[in-house]
């Protein structure tokens, strides 16, 4: 079928927009026609024949109604010795200066053969739905029967029996009146597992519904999950990942300002909640963060340490790749970036390197920034 | 040279990785070699040759020792009637369902020609350099000359003669004991400013050094800004441009669930500050949102709103294309995310929807999820 | 010894103040003279002979270096009808119309033999030592040890060896980089327990610094205790006793307001942690109460509940008069002051009722105050 | 007319037991009369011959359905030194240790002569009523015209109109959805304020609806005051007397502990709002405090300061009785109590004072505490 006709067919609304991949088979001619569509469509008139790329991609994606793909520089800093072993760090991101800065924090912890030291602590995906029962009594009742060993066991046979890895591992149970959010907390093996545990809660309730005929699910997910949100509940339980990363940088690698100063730099006035960190979430958008310094060894050297509780990632399951290995070094590389920023910010040249790898017309090279406080 | 000749350059510390590109020029024959040189020294030797794509791509970008890019499928949504007018919302994403989900909500506003009205209330670009004074008495006459007009209009002058865009709207001092974080507010054009501000910040710290000679610099960010962080400062006092959104629901619309359930679903107790919402990053990561929802026209109709006090975008100058716009389609395009997963979640039906679109083996089609509670 | 001879003497500092009353044996004879060396040595020089009453009081009390008593009026609301039966409610204010205001609610809450029903979800004091190690490696292990059933054990029979009454009930261990924050969570008799658990938690620190001898006590009270301060743990952890109170107040009952702004009221704007409430605090200082409305029966009544998890209390032993009991009435008290307030609030009579009953030159009655939106 | 008779008249609701002051005439029979007929209807008829005090008190005060009084033992701590005069803290409490504890603090500040620096950075009163439009337009119209001068001067114009003290700051708009949250804040003289103040804003709101005839008051005070709760806009925008307090302690004070455990007690893990103390709620119920430990000269010295925001206090209007002066002192004594409990904590003495002072038979002295690490 000539272009011009699958375009018109769309256009007239006899084929829908969302079916051009099916219809045609061809996913790149029909994202070049959805592009046709809506570009005729729009004022500007400019998405046809814009620079933005369509083909040499494969569009077996998760994605629906696609016009084309957005392609991200992926840089690469450190390399940072974590737990021993060097790892190079990958970064997709147009923030220029982010990946030269984070080198920068690699080269300071790798400094003198220290590296970084990291531990997993917790690790459990969770999923919150809210529940409501006829009264806070019963509601009560439920909180204390989840609780017990016996709700519990029975939870946890529904639960499991919904996938080969996903394996409950504890029921928090959060009364707002006669409202209850049952915060289910599982592993998931290696992958993320949000569906997983999904799908295990959905059939827990069904046996929390057999108990309690009279309880009503509100919602699958009811605000205490608590899922691409900032929230105490994820910081004091943890969700996902609860990974630490700490290191010591020896005063002679840290020029021009005081360890004191950096250590100040945390005082708490914004007014967050789960701890203070810098730019956390330019390397992981977790963003639950605690990055604490101190000095030690009579104030001559710093240490660094980083609490992320809530480090959210999965792997692919291939040999080797895991994800709490990934945690872990997600989380030597927010330390590493926190390192730069804040000797950066303390000897105050953030402004001066922006400028000097922002706008760059070449990309800029990862040479230190004059006058960082990290020696390059 | 022969590319194996640079490499073996670069293997032996000759020549710099990060200095590829101004040696040869060619930016993608530079990617190349980083990753040879990266793959080689590496245990898995896989990135080399891997399907991380490389080619087609103008890496005039900023972003550091790069070796490659990641392409990001981008998905339409909508159209969606915003103060009159249709837009389509571009989507980069590859969570399965999201631009599938978000649509539904766009159909869902602008059914019967309704659609979002939005209103933006402020905008300004914020800073929060922290300083140090040598006793409270000093820091709290700076604080006072600051807010009067004598000290803002000095720093207003210092901080405005940087740009030809910026210009200081308001300076905002919080004392923590002799430490005074100093934000200092200001509109930046069609940019997002952060480096623009900085610069202004700069300035006008020299004029406040001026006049406190014993004033010392501790941070020119010092977690007031405060910037890629959640903070009580952001949602109080707004940063970047504070938008709002609203549009009302025909009860019909609305499906198999109540206009009672979406309301209760905001329940605060996960603990967030700064209002609460079901997944408003997903669309933007600003994520200071509030989302209410409330019965309106004797429980018929549902009137939805979001507020966003904190949406930090900017845009190039294209004539018509204008940052505080993009703020008002990004609000409504939350609020369409928004309504559509809430009212997945109370028409629990929001694990199948993502069964369905996710690892799909081929582009899922936007075709209304089975029993979803918005109709298509 | 005459009077004079005495002051004397402590103005001279041969006797010291604080050891009048060992010294003299009479107590109020020694509240009389430090009154007089106090006054002497002020330039009002008014204590001495100020309206500070210092007679008919038992001084054997917890203070130190006591001057007199401040008598606080005793009012008493309600009476109100909890979980079937009757209570007056003692309240100790000298602001004006809180105990009638109290009395309205209670009124409308125990009209028509509804009454309010109470339940206590958990029952637990806590004190969060701050324990440091020399890794975070170490702080992990010990995590890990705590956790796990044998540490537990060995923590459990060393704090309970401390008391007759405090069984330890859990352990929660949040890590800060090397920092440990042992939160200790035990049951306490009827005592309010802050002595109790401190002791227990003494002893359990000496069992674990035999197992990590390089574990180094920070402080005994370490911010996750969180003692007399509103914290995030504290509302999603518990402390004391977490208490639940509903009611359901027909709408006959609730005039001149409709039942939806009642519920409009909890909008979360301020950045609370921990639920919304309108004046908990001046009922019970725990402060962390959310209190939740919503229209029942076709939208004609008006459910109330109040949550407040962290209702730090004791009693002492005597018959029938037990902590939890008492935790129950306090939180069915707040919730009768908080309709009360709420639905005055959104008539619009908080003002003149206050006008009404402040400053009052004869003690004000708990007449209805006019145009209250509750029926008295 | 006969005790007795009058007991019978109330029993049989022939005359109402609030109006028994306005009919005897005498307020300690009418308390006695009340006492009767509440413990003669109780199951435990304690209160009639209990030794809740009733004699000897000029009932005349702001508390209705009066049964007595409770007596709170009024110590004195100090003297302390603040901004260069002595003054005595006088403290109403049962917790044994408290005055000791604080008079430890008084002593460290006030050694050598130095002392306590205030200052009072701020002071306004705030009621934040809740406003509701038909639109977000329509508020943001509201927002514009308030956050203008013309709207200001409206609104200063009718809020200063009803009183002679009470003069209109600022006022503070946040927008959620079609809601707006009017924050008022205003100078109210040596009086707490609220009721002044609340008188204001009714005005003022008058003559907004004039402008906004759509608008609807839901509520004087819609969360946003904040009043008698904890809340990071009171935090933030400050409320009453914005107070801080600052000292040097010279190291040979602190004993048997670090100057940097003194420093790592602030580290925030339990999640609060508004920086971290350790009791201040002790001395004041404001709780929003931020205490901020330094080393200073060499690590020899200990800086200490506290933040205050939020002290809301009045004062009657005596000579030289003024409320900024009342809140410096607290916020001094504030800080005392901060020292003395911080430097128990650290040196671990915290249980031991706390056994030694309370359930004391007798009152305890304030001895300085064996052990503790501030020397008295």
């Amino acid at each position: 079928m000539a272009l011009c006709t699958v375009i018109a067919l769309v256009q007239s609304n006899k084929l829908p927009g969302y079916a051009l991949e099916k219809k045609l088979g061809d996913f790149t001619r029909a994202v070049r026609i959805r592009r046709a569509v809506i570009s005729r469509a729009s004022t500007t008139r400019s998405l046809e024949h814009s620079a933005l790329p369509m083909e040499h991609y494969d569009y077996a994606r998760c994605c629906e109604n696609v016009i084309g793909y957005t392609p991200l520089p992926l840089g690469v800093a450190g390399p940072i010795r974590i737990d021993g072993a060097l790892y190079h760090i990958p970064m997709a991101t147009t923030e220029g200066c982010l990946v030269a800065s984070t080198s920068r924090g690699c080269k300071a912890i790798s400094a003198g053969g220290r590296g970084a030291t990291t531990v997993v602590v917790d690790d459990g995906m969770t999923r919150g739905p809210a529940v409501e029962f006829t009264s806070i009594c019963e509601a009560a009742d439920c909180k204390r029967w989840i609780e017990h060993e016996d709700g519990f066991d029975a939870l946890a046979d529904a639960f499991n029996a919904t996938s080969r890895f996903a394996r409950l591992q504890s029921v928090k149970v959060m009364l707002a009146g006669p409202l209850a959010f049952v915060r289910f907390k599982a592993t998931t093996g290696d992958a993320m597992g949000m569906n997983m545990i999904s799908k295990g809660v959905e059939r827990a309730l069904e046996t929390l519904a057999d108990r309690y005929p009279e309880m009503r699910v509100v919602s699958i997910s009811g605000n205490t999950c608590s899922d691409k949100k900032p929230a105490a509940v994820n910081w004091i339980e943890g969700r996902g990942k609860s990974t630490l990363a700490e290191c010591t940088i020896a005063g002679d690698v840290v020029e021009s300002t005081t360890v004191a100063d950096l250590v100040r730099l945390n005082t708490a006035v914004a007014g967050s909640i789960g701890g203070f960190n810098a730019h956390a979430s330019n390397i992981d958008p977790a963003q639950n963060c605690m990055t604490l310094m101190q000095a030690v060894n009579d104030g001559r050297d710093l240490h660094l340490s980083c609490t992320m509780p809530c480090i959210e990632v999965g792997t692919i399951g291939e040999p080797g790749a895991h994800a709490r290995q990934l945690a872990r070094i997600i989380c030597a590389s927010v330390m590493a970036g926190e390192l730069s920023l804040c000797a950066a910010l303390a000897a105050g040249h953030l402004v001066q390197s922006h400028m000097a790898h922002n706008r760059a017309t070449k990309p800029a090279a990862s040479t230190p920034v004059p006058g960082s406080c990290l020696r390059s």
